[in-house]
Order: structure tokens, then C-alpha cells, then sequence
């Protein structure tokens, strides 16, 4: 289990915060683009000055695979320097996949084997047989979508069922899902109104919680419904951090974000008598 | 639109098969392991034996990425040597991608603008905003799960809503969606009691099927209840066809089992008095 892991680096980090690499080669400084590999020599800026504040780092698998096998030769290398030199921290693709049952293990394979992320995020629409051939890898979480923040929400997770809401129910059956105690959950941060009843569905299990600043989430309210006895929440934030300036300072006003945000985390653990 | 196309490929060829690369390196000839590429010479066989009774190729992506960057090769190689030498076949990316939208926007990059398939398939339970960035393309199709033949279709595509199935609202929301008219609509072959009210719904759009044959759905019946004035119904096939043998004659075998299919499809095009 990761849970043990994590739990005690976010007792000594004092945060729970993931920084989000979601690096895009038009938001970067310009004079890395000089650089053999400027994803991966951003990524490992960014990875060297932020590294002491959080404890997780998410890479959002599409924006390695749009430069195709260049891409994912950034992402290789990202994910083998963060192996190599932070063992501890916990990693996350971002790549929502999900697939008939054959096919979803091909995807376990890929990030679970060959590339060996700590977990994934995965999309639930096909079911419990997409999501368990994930699930199967005991020491490896699973992270489905719950609830996201986007407006897209209300399509279909947020479509109202005989008993309750459409991402709801799902969340409730996944509970019997193989390993579930395995599972982790993406819910956003701007859906507070549906978050104490999550938590009551899922008591232990992690959430990942994207859409804190910018997008409009409140860190405090957000942590006050969902904080557990394991802390069991991790925070993203991406673009706030890793772009936090484009000129050669960069790396150093990425550290100053994840420290106020480190710091608002610290203050919270305290105030919940979790440090 | 690719519409057109796919019309005069089906109307000349007689055929509404579409053949799928989920090329496995466990299950092809192993005499083909020596060789630099397996998977990709594999395929080359295989398009080479069935591309005059096929009017479509789905790479299923999970079957490539499984083998990192090797594997991103084999899949550019593919689509490639499909671009160059049967331009007027449609290639799918089986890649069941779906983000927020400036995520969605680079998978559709990767897919699009990088390895220039003509369509992807895209999970929508992020909804509208995470499947447009798709459809912005216009002379591209987006071919969304709809209702699936897997088992897990019954945890969220069949959940009662309040109008009626979830998948089924999803389907009828798609419909203000920008570009709608390129929307396509994955539909397992195994879900009968539903394909007429889904016909219904979306009289014009493509229907992708997987799940004839091995799976249970049956063809006559599938098509009879699907078929409309521009065929609109284009039938997958993977395993049956691309594993029919692992001795060296594996691509004469494909080509029978693909004839076999063609020649049941042109029947009941002749039936329908479509050709």
C-alpha cells in the first residue's frame, strides 16, 4: 500500500501538495528551448526547487504524447530522474485512461511496468471490468474520476439517478470493486457542496483535488469536509506553480509558490492536530 | 467531412468492415519476433490481405504505448504506412482519450496534427467541454462511447436517470455539441434492445460497433436495426480477423475471415438496396 508512504511524507513535508507538470513548450522560458530536451530540463528545475514542499508530482500524460515519440521520451526520463533521485515522492500519471478489460491491462502495463508510476488516473465510464484490471496491481493506486471541475460536469456526473447522482452511485459501487482500498479519487475542488457526502461514502480513501486558486477552490473550506484521520487528501496545483514566471528566475518563483501553498497545508495539519 | 468518403469506400468495396490492429506481441506468428519491427511488419501483412474488403483501420493505442517508446514507433510506422499507401482508407485511433478541455486540446493535437489519423475515440464522461476540442477539427470525426459491450456498462452507461439511461441522455446532449455532424458513436453490438432508440436519436451519425461474432452480437440483426440511407454503420472486427492463424500463412488466413465478413455485409447492402 502507497497510503503508508505517503501519510508519513506528509507528516514530515508538513503538506500535502502534488505539483502538476502539464509542461507546454509555449509557457516555458524561452531560453530552454535551446536545450536538447526542454521539457525534461524544465521538469527537472522545477522538480529540484519544489521537491522539500510536496509530496507528489502528477504528469499530465497528453502534454508529452502531443510531441509523440520526442514526447515521450520527456516523459521516460521525467519519471526515471524522479525514481532515481526522490524515491519517496508519490507519482501520478495523469492519463484517464480506461478500456474494455484486455485492453485496460495493456495500459497497467504501460504505466504501471514499463513506465513505473505509482499510479494512475483512470476513467470509469466502461465500468468496474475497465477499471479492476488497474486495480490488480497491489501496490500501485488506482485514481478514477469522481466529481470533476470542469463545466462538462454537468453532462453526465452530475445527471440525477433514481437513487442519487450519476458520479455518486459510481462511487459507491466501486467500493466492491477488487483491492478498492487501493482507490484513490479525483473530485474537484469548485464542487464543495457535494464533498462532506463524498467523504461519508468513502471515509479512508485519498482524493485528488485539482481547481484550488485560480480555478476558484478555497484550500481551507475544501480541506475542513474532507481531511481524515490520514489527512487523505492531496492537492494539485499545476500552472500556478510551474508557471509562476517565464523569465530565468523560473525555478526560483515556482519554490516561492509551493512554499505559500506548503505553508497553508502546514497550518491546516496543525489546526487539525495531524502534525 | 469524412463522411463522403467512408460512403463511396463502402458503396465501391461493398463492405462496412472495419479491421482492428490490437496487435498483441504474444499472439502473433513467433517467427515474426526476429524481425526489427514484429508489430509493425505484422500489420503490414495484415493490410496488405484485407484492405480491399475493409474500409477502415482502429489501432487500438493501448496495444502500442504498452511498449513505450518502441511501441510509439510501431504506431507511427502503422498509420504512416497506411496515410502513403491506402489513402482513402479511414484509420481510427482507438485511444478513448478525454480531459479538460486545454488537455483534450493536445490529445487531439497528438492524434490529429501529430500521427494524422483521421478520427479518435473519446471518453465523454467529462462532457462537453472535454470532447469539443475534438470536434474543433472539422475535417476530422470524434467517435464517442456511447453505450459499450462490456459487462461494466451496467455501473454508469445503464443507470436509470430521470428522462431514461445515462448513456442515453449522453447521447442526446452530444447533439448541440459544436460540429455534432462529425460526431460518430461507439455501440457494442451485444446491446440490440437499444441500437433502434439510439437510431432514433442520431439518424445521421456514423455508429462504430465492436462485439460481432465471438462477442455475440449478431449481424444481420445489428444492421437491420442500424443501417440507414448512407450505410452508417461501420462494423469492427480485431482478433477474429488479425489472430485467424499464427503460422506463417496468418495474412491469407485474415484475408479469408475478412472476405468471409465482406461477403456478409454486401448481402445485406444488396438487401437494404444500398449498392
Amino acid at each position: 500500500m502507497e497510503e503508508t508512504r505517503i501519510v508519513s511524507q506528509i507528516k514530515s513535508k508538513r503538506s500535502f501538495l502534488c505539483v502538476g507538470l502539464d509542461v507546454d513548450l509555449d509557457k516555458i522560458p524561452k531560453f530552454l528551448l535551446k536545450e536538447e530536451d526542454p521539457i525534461f530540463s524544465f521538469n527537472k528545475s522545477i522538480i529540484e526547487s519544489t521537491h522539500k514542499y510536496c509530496i507528489a508530482y502528477k504528469l499530465n500524460i497528453a502534454f508529452y504524447e502531443a510531441f509523440g515519440i520526442k514526447g515521450w521520451r520527456s516523459l521516460e526520463k521525467t519519471i526515471n530522474y524522479l525514481n532515481e533521485n526522490h524515491p519517496e515522492i508519490f507519482t501520478i500519471a495523469d492519463a484517464k485512461r480506461g478500456d474494455i478489460g484486455n485492453t485496460s491491462k495493456m495500459y497497467a502495463k504501460s504505466f504501471f511496468e514499463e513506465l513505473n508510476f505509482d499510479s494512475i488516473t483512470v476513467n470509469p465510464y466502461m465500468g468496474k471490468d475497465s477499471v479492476e484490471p488497474f486495480l490488480e496491481y497491489e501496490n500501485k493506486n488506482t485514481i478514477i474520476l469522481g466529481l470533476t471541475s470542469n463545466e462538462g460536469s454537468n453532462d453526465l456526473q452530475l445527471r440525477r439517478t433514481s437513487d442519487n447522482y450519476v458520479f455518486m452511485d459510481l462511487i459507491k459501487a466501486s467500493k466492491s470493486w477488487v483491492n478498492s482500498k487501493n482507490l484513490m479519487y479525483v473530485v474537484g475542488a469548485t464542487k464543495t457542496k457535494y464533498l462532506e457526502e463524498i467523504r461519508n461514502i468513502i471515509p479512508d480513501n485519498f482524493l485528488l483535488i485539482p481547481g484550488i486558486g485560480a480555478q476558484g477552490g478555497n484550500l481551507k473550506e475544501v480541506c475542513k469536509k474532507t481531511i481524515n484521520k490520514n489527512v487523505g487528501v492531496i492537492i494539485n496545483s499545476s500552472r500556478s506553480i510551474i508557471y509562476a514566471s517565464s523569465d530565468e528566475f523560473f525555478s526560483e518563483a515556482a519554490e516561492k509558490e509551493a512554499i505559500v501553498l506548503k505553508n497553508q497545508m502546514e497550518e491546516i495539519l496543525i489546526q487539525s492536530k495531524l502534525v
